[in-house]
């Protein structure tokens, strides 16, 4: 008399003790609203690369929109409702893409990784939502003196460095005219699941969008300025699982630094409107 | 130009950067023999329950084989190649089970869960073979007069204690008894990824096996004697994605403890053989 | 030619290698003027006791100062000058004293303990200002729906939790009545430091007193409420080093709590100011 | 009615609540033997520098004995009873020493330090027996493919690399000719504890000696082959608190690197035949 699973409730392995949960499913089955919460406080720094070096990044359908641009950021999150206020940080890269399916046409930004030094919020970013969501360690920034210092590392191995200095703070009027200019559809990225046993194939593979649209997020404050990153080139020995992926960025060509910002938010969604493109 | 997969090697998120090393693949494809490596020290705990509370945990075409013993296991594998010699260590709960599907009958150990204290082997574990790999803190045992003693924890929430004691230790004829008497087809699990957006169903959902054969492992000694385990009970607060998975075994009958055995091995498989149950 | 000591350098254990950095010299000897940091969050529960159980927490010259409320407050600082713009977190316990020496008579707070969880500062404030600092694991506190839990740890093992709610903000004019009704002369200490080979009598062994004066800090905003603590008792076995610390403390009556605050400010001072009671 | 202190009980601050447990001083007082406890793995490499480097790192009353060969080594302890079964790790840095004081002649392996990553051995060894014990992680050794790698890092900055290489175990007759041919006195430090108000001043400043005799180590395997060591260069703001360590360290000349070991023992001693040098 094995178990049932209940078709509306969601699941994750191990299924075999009731629903799961997670961002989009709590105690018994409620929503997670986001708006007085995640706290988040938020380290950008961009800088132009070469196109032809973001092509070999692209999965099917993708093509690169615009500039050339690498956007490199870090959120550190507190307060987060699903984890019962609880908090992790995460570190991402992406560039803008378009993506041209039979029905879906896109513009947005292409999340070609995600790190987060929390492994619960890996697992259901990776099944649920198909975020390309890795470990690494994020420890707090350091602020010394006007400049603020963020690194990753991968057991005790660090693989990066951000640097913002000079931040002005930008006024409300300011934040407001820059939402208004974002025009992205949203956030794009590519689902992928191997078949076991079938080395090679896959059970999973599509592209998916996390829409612009319907967060409660607001931004409490704004600052912005200079910014570096530096990839550091690993060998396998030192990555094991990530090298390729930190050896691509620090390959990275770059041709000029595009700014940082250091922005404080509240409020979010829970991404159950991730949807699959097609 | 899109990037194209390769069918001979194996992806996981993110895709986009070329195949991605693991346990089933090196650096250059190359593979792992598992024979000098990794090493291991296994703590285990046997436990009498009732049927009827195990029964509720078996996924579709699962029965139970035999007397309803819970085994509760850590693993505290150090030299592991694929991680470039590291180390990390597991936790699992399993009990004996039949599995009758159209094709495969199999009798085995039903693997419910397996946490870990470290993500890259959780992902590969969760995606390409199906285990249900979940996260947790295992500090190393302590050892005091005799007494070993393990804790798990999540973000500081103790869920679990494990005590060992009375050691002693086998002669190598006891231990090759022991490994004739084992008839075991290998290791079950049920492997099952969401679908996005489209909440409660299932982009995968198939049960799994881990064959008994073709491992390297070899038990340098082994000592049985006597031990216990106690999990704790958690609210969501404690445990805001597994406190169902720890109470689900806090909640289970101890008719008796059926013994306890510490294990030194070396050696091990790839577990490129897993293979979905039909 | 062994190396000589400045006598105008400060110096902590290893002295081989030059003046040592710290909160109160750092490269090239300069000062750190603590404005524009640390920030700090601070939270804060007090109870009352029985005056007799705390007595016997008194060093030589100390005695009890009005009401035995004890305060468990808990800080977490980031962005600190001395640590190159990093953080970390203390848990202290203190409650209201006098002390009558030959030469000084101080009223203030005696900080019996002081949990951090960095060990750098454990060592200058122990060694330096005579700190009864020692070490214990501080997560970030959650923060759910209202409600502040803080927990402390040692290698696993939780021996504290502490709650907040129903706080609520004070106006600027109330945080100003509350401070301008403070009249402690400080905080007070008992350092020592056992002789080597002579086990049981002390190299040092005197009074110290952190001075009420001459902090930069300034309170940002300030939240007043309901709390409670709560102590676990703990086996030799549990926290070799500090069972007795905890038990004192888990043996404490609590008549009835006396409320809770938390508290944002910014700045302090280096403490260059700590002297010796006589 | 204050505590008074039982002069033949140890204390350590805080004073305030009985005797303080630690390696000298069990619960009840009682001793531990060390006789079956802790295990110990310790990794070792020296090098030849230059004689005048090591001199500026002399404290009054020593001088170099022999060639000026460094030795770095680490120790990963584990099963040690005054923890209750726990262990940690430590990196020390020592060469060969005479002290010639009023009363003692002694010749051994001066300490210069000692890193740790666990805060309570270093509060007893720096103010019990004079260490200049400090802080560090120390994650576990990788063992890959034959070889050895060990690093140190201080909240993420890595300032050191080990490798140790073609290693041979050592029969049971090599070990005791080694061990024969020891003719230490034993480890010297010099303690030293900064007086509180009196910056520059010192309340405690004597050389101490750990005597060679009286140990229960064992020796249960060695290993000797080729190593290397590295340090990184640190600025104030990598290691506030240790960068002039570090870096005394990094700008040693190696003129050649003299070998390596592993070693496995098992047992010690309490070290409270520590004593000072006069």
């Amino acid at each position: 008399m094995p178990y049932p699973l209940d078709p509306n409730k969601m699941y994750r392995m191990p299924t075999h003790f009731g629903p799961r949960a997670g961002p989009r499913q709590g105690p018994d089955g409620r929503k997670f609203e986001c708006i007085d919460n995640p706290l988040g406080t938020a380290y950008s720094v961009s800088f132009l690369t070469n196109a032809q070096q973001l092509q070999a990044f692209l999965p099917p359908g993708f093509s690169l929109d615009g500039e050339p641009v690498v956007t490199v950021f870090t959120n550190h999150m507190t307060e987060i409702e699903w984890l019962a206020g609880r908090g992790y940080n995460v570190l991402g890269v992406s560039f803008p893409v378009q993506f041209n399916g039979e029905q879906d046409q896109v513009r947005g930004s292409f999340l070609t990784v995600l790190w987060e030094n929390l492994t619960d919020p890996i697992i259901t970013g990776r099944e649920e939502i198909g975020f390309s969501k890795i470990y690494c360690e994020l420890p707090p920034p350091t602020h010394l003196r006007g400049e603020y210092h963020l690194i990753a590392s991968w057991l005790g191995f660090k693989f990066l460095d951000i640097h913002l200095s000079d931040l002005r703070e930008l006024s409300l009027e300011e934040i407001q005219t820059r939402q208004a200019s974002a025009t992205s559809d949203g956030t794009l990225h590519y689902k992928y699941m191997p078949r076991t046993g079938k080395w090679g194939s896959a059970d999973v593979a599509y592209p998916v969008l996390t829409p612009a649209a319907n967060s409660n997020q607001r931004i409490l404050e704004q600052h912005v300025g200079a910014g570096s990153i530096k990839f550091h080139p690993a060998r396998w020995e030192d990555l094991p699982t990530q090298y390729n992926i930190v050896n691509a960025f620090a390959d990275l060509e770059i041709v000029e630094f595009r700014g940082a910002s250091l922005t404080k938010t509240v409020g979010g969604k829970d991404l159950s409107d991730q949807r699959i493109l097609r």
